[in-house]
């Protein structure tokens, strides 16, 4: 705590590094790849799962739970699903450990090998297709609306904490249609579920678009995406929904028979968001004192901090503090009173500015005698002395400007750096220069976008939903193009 | 749904298993002994996920999350731990496929081996503890109260679905405190916790007591339990409490500094229930014609069908339908409305009692009339006319009663199915002719207790907490006792 944070300005990437670790949110476990999830960002996480699992079942989801381990020949049944994962799993071979001959610990027993290895899932599009084969016999099953919450991996060889671990957290939601329009309606639906929760829950402005078919789920037909943006000019995907077409239906051979009584193979869709969402609510609004957290995911929401000089001061304040979180809880805003003796008032700041508290409330013996309190906000480092009366309110109105002003300072940053581009010297030098949200003409061609990544290093993060048409010319080739998507260099 | 349910006391086994899968609960998948949660099944799950978490987190406890991976040599660190999870766990060796060169799928890339084998976690003490080491320092640092709710796997080679499956879902308590005395304090609260889960949600009663060093935890000093009858006279251990004294703080050498500055190990505990708890609770209540859920877990808890002849019946029966939906909500009454035409109502009916659903209304034209509603009980299977006059009151106070008629049925079952008993041929007798809890002298010796296990099947479940003292001599040795134990054959 008494170490300075690294600056954004400095290293962006060991300033993220340290806050994760300094702010408990998470740290490397002895397995490569693999995280601890720590309590507080444990909470974090829960609170955007209640959110999040609340809106899956306004819009008629279920959650089911499917196995951890896929078996190896399912994987293969979708050809460009297994080309997608293969390279990255983690393998079972063996079911037993027995002592070491030798008399060191525990070795395998050559004794138990699988007979047909198992994958622990890195997704479960084929295990839960598999499964639905034995579910979905006429029109009247559809659709099936089914969640899962889960932990999945997949063997990532650099990885960085909530961004890219070789194990993470998720849902993932798996569904099943009678027509190809529903299913795109409902990947649609939920690409709007994770905008609202983005923008709503996380503070977190998004671009919605589409994905070209370099960056398309291993398996998809079209995967629909949320791209946000963080300080340091790198995209992040914030969310993906996929209309898989027939594909999986296909390799699993899930048919059902129509209201005509014909026979066809079902219409599927997946849709998933991860903790690497904790990556991107870091990430975009923190600072170079620590966390900035939207209220409606601070895990605490107010804290109260009493300063004193003695005994008799310090039951004054408590007293005081007492009545004042009985009334915030009543409202459903947590909040916690430090009264912690070990740590002087200064520290105890730091670390709930670290740890991304959005209102502090101080309180000495002349705001006891004045019937006030200082109120502290994190997110603008502003602070005022607020009186008592009508403090409730007070608190409960700050709380909802703070999401506000969160959302729309990386709204404005995001604004900012977004720019429309129309030669690839102009689009290399921004990149360098700042990166962002570049928008440009492209040749729609795969090739393209290839040799524009290898030269700078920029994807395109999605063709927008709401793409203007307009008639221009690729930067890169000169080919002719009727509008513009986006590009950026990316997590 | 059209045929019936084996009968409890033709197959109980049969019956359960079928239960199990009509009713929607859970299935076999294609993975040897990994079941699939069915969205009905899966949410009654949450129904407990959320009861217990609320409780743990009422006593001071956090969720956090640990990696899904143990290395080889992390679970060799506690000798008699390894002991009891080496023999059936799954083993990573590999971390990539790769194409068969000869054309058939994909295979283990045999390049791709890693340097330390990863067992998926059976349980995690040993990496929650080598994490632990980092986390604890000084006494100032402890108690550490965490939970995690999670995936394990422990390769079982006889499964059923939710009582033994080789990947279940738990949660797992892990504590770590400065006194022995306080850890002891930790596991009996935590004990207690869940006795009031299982008999006041789940309207389970328990007994409540300690392992003999053969039954307990692998790892642990003692090992609390509780332990719950099936209506086929087996026993079921329902959650299991350790106290591990300074076992695993030992083996993974974390030590704090007390309040006089000197170094010593920590102290610790476990406890976890798992999604075995569904079994319970299905062979607990349930009957010949399906579930018998208790109110305060049923994902349904009401029932309306409409009886009609006409749409304009219809019509009138749903309108009235609406309006008691809308005041049992307000009450945070879940209830559903089954305007099914496809299906007739004595399908329906029967398609409920074999969900479990412990209300049913059944309206029709008649009733519209005299306004009035058919109220059916699932747990009595006992049917009255009653006046829409008041009918909120009156489901809540049945939804109630539900509850504790539940649990009284379960607690006279086992009231009349626990006998004291002084001979080893009575002993043998009761077991063969009905099971159930004996309680009998035993005389505390280990091969006394394997020798009785051998001969009968039956294993001492607990020495009971309120253990009387009495006088007597062991049913197998003859040797002296000072109070009897609880034996019986269990799950």
């Amino acid at each position: 705590m008494s170490k300075a944070l690294p600056k954004r300005s400095e290293n962006y990437s060991e300033w993220y590094n340290e806050l994760v670790k300094r702010a408990d949110l998470a740290e490397n476990s002895a397995v490569r790849g693999c995280m601890v999830i720590k309590p507080y960002g444990y909470s974090i996480w829960e609170k955007m799962q209640r959110a999040l699992d609340d809106m899956f079942k306004e819009t008629g989801h279920t959650n089911a739970y499917f196995p951890l381990f896929i078996p190896k020949s399912y994987l293969s049944k979708e050809a460009s699903h297994v080309e997608g994962f293969a390279k990255e799993c983690a393998v079972v071979t063996h079911y037993r450990l027995k002592n070491d001959p030798n008399g060191k610990g525990v070795i395998v027993d050559p004794d138990a090998r699988l007979e047909e290895e198992l994958i622990v899932r890195p997704t479960s599009e084929t295990v839960i297709w598999s499964t639905y084969k034995n579910w979905i016999q006429s029109y009247r099953d559809l659709p099936l609306l089914i969640n899962q919450w889960a932990n999945v991996v997949r063997w990532e060889m650099r990885t960085r904490l909530f961004l890219r671990t070789a194990e993470f957290l998720w849902q993932e939601g798996h569904t099943a249609h009678s027509t190809a329009t529903e299913a795109v309606a409902e990947a649609r639906q939920m690409l709007d579920v994770y905008t609202t929760f983005a923008e709503e829950w996380m503070a977190l402005p998004v671009l919605r678009g589409v994905k070209t078919a370099n960056e398309r789920f291993a398996g998809a037909v079209d995967t629909y995406c949320i791209e946000a943006l963080m300080q340091d000019g790198k995209a992040l995907q914030a969310g993906t929904s996929h209309f898989l077409g027939q594909n999986f239906a296909a390799a699993f051979d899930v048919k059902f028979q129509d209201k005509d009584g014909k026979l066809e193979y079902v219409w599927g869709t997946s849709w998933g968001v991860s903790t690497r969402l904790m990556g991107a609510l870091i990430m975009a609004h923190s600072d170079d004192n620590g966390l900035v957290l939207p209220p409606k995911l601070a895990p605490i929401q107010v804290v109260i901090v009493p300063i004193y000089k003695n005994e008799e001061q310090l039951d004054a304040i408590s007293d005081k503090a007492a009545e004042i979180m009985k009334e915030l809880k009543k409202r459903g805003i947590s909040v916690k009173y430090d009264n912690n003796d070990a740590y002087k008032p200064g520290y105890k700041f730091a670390e709930y500015e670290l740890k991304g508290v959005p209102v502090r409330l101080a309180m000495g013996a002349r705001d006891l005698e004045n019937n006030t309190v200082e109120v502290a906000r994190r997110d603008t480092k502003t602070k005022e002395t607020v009186s008592l009366e009508g403090i409730t309110e007070y608190i409960s109105d700050l709380l909802d400007n703070i999401q506000e002003a969160v959302y729309n300072k990386a709204l404005a940053f995001r604004e900012e750096n977004t720019v429309k581009v129309d030669t690839m010297e102009e689009f290399t030098k921004i990149l360098d220069d700042r990166g962002g949200f570049i928008l440009a003409h492209w040749d729609g061609t795969s090739e393209t976008e290839e040799k524009i990544k290898e030269e700078t290093k920029a994807t395109i993060r999605c063709i927008p939903l709401n793409q203007e048409a307009e008639d221009g010319v690729c930067i890169y080739s000169g080919k002719p193009s009727k509008g513009r998507v986006v590009f950026a260099r990316a997590y």
